[in-house]
C-alpha cells in the first residue's frame, strides 16, 4: 500500500492519457478534480490486488459518453458518487475499494477522486490497460465477469440501474440512454471480488501510468527527447512525425467518431498518415497501409513536449508524434481479441502485433 | 371485494379495449393469458381503494412498446413477474396489491394475470381511465406521484431499474431502451400508497370495463344494436359509420404511429374521416374538421358486433363505427390536460370536450 498525494496526480493523469490511446478524456479536468478532492479529504491509499483479501468486493467507476462533450460540460462529481452509492446499495454489501475500468486521463483519475471523497482505497489495476469505446470491451468480459449490475447517473440526478444478460446488452441500453444524458454520465460497473480480479484484471496500471508521467517529466527537465525516452521506457514504437492537416470529428450514436490526416516531416517527409478513432484511436494507415491497429495502443503526442493529445484535442496545424505500444498480453488471447479486433470495428485487416510489424 | 373468475375476463378484456381508445393492445392475447393463469392458480380478489388500508403499497404493472409487435411476439409473462419482483425488492417492502396503469385490452388484464400468478389482489382503479402512449401521461403525474422507481424487463431477462428526476425523463430513457428490446417489454412503475391513489387515481376502471363488455355481449344476444347500446350505457357519441379505405402505419421511435382514412356510409355518406394515432387514437377529423380529440376517448368498433378494433388491427375494407366518450373528469384539470393536450401531440387545435361539440 502507498498513499497517493496531490503531487502524484499530475504524473498519473498524463501517463494514463498516454495509455488511454486518445480516449479516457482529457487529463487536465480529471487532474483538477482529483487534486481538489485530495486537498480537501486527504491522500488516497493505493493497494495492489495482493494486499487485499480474496473475497473483498471492488466497485469500479468511470465516465461514459463522448469525451468531446466533457470539454464544455464539466463534471461536478456528484454523479459519480451517486452511481457508486447506488451500486453499493444494490449489491447489499459495502465495497472494500474502487478501481478504474480503463486507463485514461479522466478514467484513471475518477476512482482516485471517489477514493478521496468517500475515504475508500483504490486498487492498482484496471480492466483494459488502455481505453476502449464500448462497455463490454474489457478483459474482464473475456473472463466472464459481468458488467451488471451497472449504474449510470447524470448531473441532473437521473439514476439507471441495469442488469443485462450480457455485457454487450449493457452497452446497447446504456449507449442509447447516455445520448439523452447529453452524451456524458458517470457509471459504476463490473463489481468483482479480488479473487476474480487476480484472475482477470490487468495489474499495476496506476503505477505504470505514474511511471510514464514521470518519464516524460524528467526527460523534459533534462532536455532529453521525451518521445524517445517514453518509447524506450515502455517498449513503444515511433510510427510517425508530422503535422495534422485535417480532422473530421462528429458525435455519432453517443461516440466521438472521426479521423485525422497528417503530413510527415523529417524522416517521414512525403508520407501521409490517416488515424481513425471512435473515442479511442483504432487504426493508423500510412500511405494507405495499416501500420498499427487495435488492440495495440496508439498514442498521439505533442511533438515537443510529448504530452498526450486526446481525440477531442486533435486539431489542424498541431505538430505531433504518433507512437504504438504493445497492448497488455491478455488482449491477445482469442476471447479477448474478438471483443476489440479491427474487424469488430469494421476494418478488413488481420491483427498483427505491432512489435511483429516492426521486427519485419 | 369480489373475486374475478375466468368468466369475468372476457367482458373485462373487451370493455377495457373500448376504454383503451385503440391502445393497450389486443384483448385476445391478454384474455388467454389471464384465463390460463386463473385456471391454474385460482380466482383473483378485486378490491376497491376503500377496502384497503391507507398505507398499503400498490405496484402497478403494464406492457410497453408498439402494440403492433405483440401480434408477432407473444408475451410469456415471465417478464412481468421479473419486473414486479425487481420493483418490490427495490422498494424494500411487499406490495399489498397491484393495479393497472392504463385501461386496455392487455394493460387492464396484465395486473389480473400477475394477481393470479403471485396470489396478489388487484385494485379496481387505474392511472388514465383510458390508454395513452407515453409513460408520464397519467393523472398520477398531475398529482405528483412519481413513475420512479421504474422497472422494465424483456423476454431475454434484461432488467432495467430507473430513478429519474421526472416522469418525462422515465419516458425518454425507457422509450429508447424498449426499441432495443424489440419494441416490447413488461414494466412495473408508479408504486403508490392507497392514500395517494385515493387522491389521484381513477376509481372503478375494471368494473367499468366489465360493464361495457357485458353491455356489448347482452346487446348482441338480444339482437339490439350494440353500438347504440354502448353509447347509451356510457354516454358515448357516434361520430361516424363507414369503411376503412386506407391505413398508414409504421413503428417509429418505439411507437406504432399512423393514420386511417374512412369513407362514410348511411347517414355519413360522402363524408371522409381521418383518424390519427400514436399507439392510441389521438384525433378524428371529418372532411378536415376536428370532431373529437385527446383526452376524450375515441373508439373504433366493428360495425356489426361493436367489438373494439385496436390500432394494430385497423385494415382496409373493415366496416366500422367510430365513437367518442368523454374522458374521466380528472383529465380536464389544467395540470393533467397539459400532459395529453392535442397540442402536445402536435395538433394545432384547442381541446373542446366532446359533449360540448355535440351540444352545439
Amino acid at each position: 500500500m502507498r498513499l497517493l498525494y496531490e503531487a502524484n496526480i499530475e504524473d498519473i493523469a498524463i501517463g494514463a492519457a498516454v495509455l488511454g490511446s486518445g480516449g479516457g478524456s482529457d487529463p487536465y479536468i480529471g487532474k483538477l478534480m482529483a487534486r481538489e478532492a485530495i486537498r480537501q479529504f486527504g491522500p488516497v491509499p493505493l493497494y495492489s490486488l495482493e494486499e487485499l483479501a480474496d473475497d473483498d468486493l471492488v466497485m469500479p467507476v468511470a465516465g461514459m459518453g463522448a469525451p468531446t462533450v466533457l470539454r464544455e460540460k464539466l463534471p461536478a462529481g456528484d454523479d459519480i458518487v451517486r452511481a457508486f452509492h447506488t451500486l453499493a446499495k444494490y449489491a447489499g454489501r459495502g465495497a472494500r475499494a474502487t478501481m478504474s475500468i480503463e486507463a485514461g486521463g479522466m478514467n484513471s483519475i475518477r476512482p482516485i477522486y471517489i477514493g478521496a471523497r468517500l475515504g475508500l482505497p483504490v486498487v492498482d489495476c484496471d480492466g483494459m490497460g488502455r481505453a476502449f469505446p464500448e462497455i463490454q470491451m474489457t478483459v474482464l468480459t473475456a473472463h466472464g465477469i459481468s458488467a451488471s449490475p451497472f449504474v449510470m447517473s447524470d448531473e441532473r440526478g437521473n439514476v439507471l440501474l441495469m442488469n443485462a444478460v450480457s455485457n454487450r446488452w449493457i452497452e446497447t441500453f446504456s449507449r442509447s440512454c447516455v445520448m439523452h444524458m447529453g452524451a456524458t454520465c458517470a457509471i459504476a460497473l463490473y463489481s468483482a471480488t479480488v479473487a476474480q480480479l487476480k484472475e482477470a484484471a490487468i495489474p499495476g496500471t496506476i503505477t505504470l501510468a505514474e511511471e510514464i508521467g514521470r518519464t516524460l517529466r524528467q526527460a523534459r527537465r533534462h532536455e532529453r527527447n521525451p518521445v524517445a525516452a517514453l518509447c524506450q521506457a515502455i517498449g513503444g514504437f515511433l510510427l510517425f512525425r508530422g503535422k495534422i492537416t485535417d480532422v473530421d470529428r462528429r458525435v455519432v450514436a453517443g461516440f466521438a467518431r472521426g479521423d485525422a490526416r497528417m503530413r510527415g516531416s523529417g524522416a517521414f517527409a512525403d508520407q501521409d498518415l490517416r488515424l481513425d478513432f471512435q473515442n479511442e484511436h483504432l487504426v493508423v494507415r500510412i500511405d494507405g497501409e495499416y501500420i498499427a491497429t487495435t488492440p495495440d495502443l496508439i498514442a498521439v503526442l505533442d511533438s515537443e513536449t510529448a504530452n498526450p493529445v486526446t481525440t477531442e484535442s486533435l486539431r489542424y496545424g498541431m505538430r505531433v508524434a504518433v507512437i504504438a505500444i504493445p497492448c497488455a498480453p491478455q488482449w491477445r488471447e482469442p476471447a479477448a481479441l474478438a471483443l476489440v479486433h479491427p474487424r469488430y470495428f469494421g476494418y478488413d485487416v488481420d491483427y498483427i502485433p505491432v512489435e511483429e510489424r516492426f521486427r519485419s
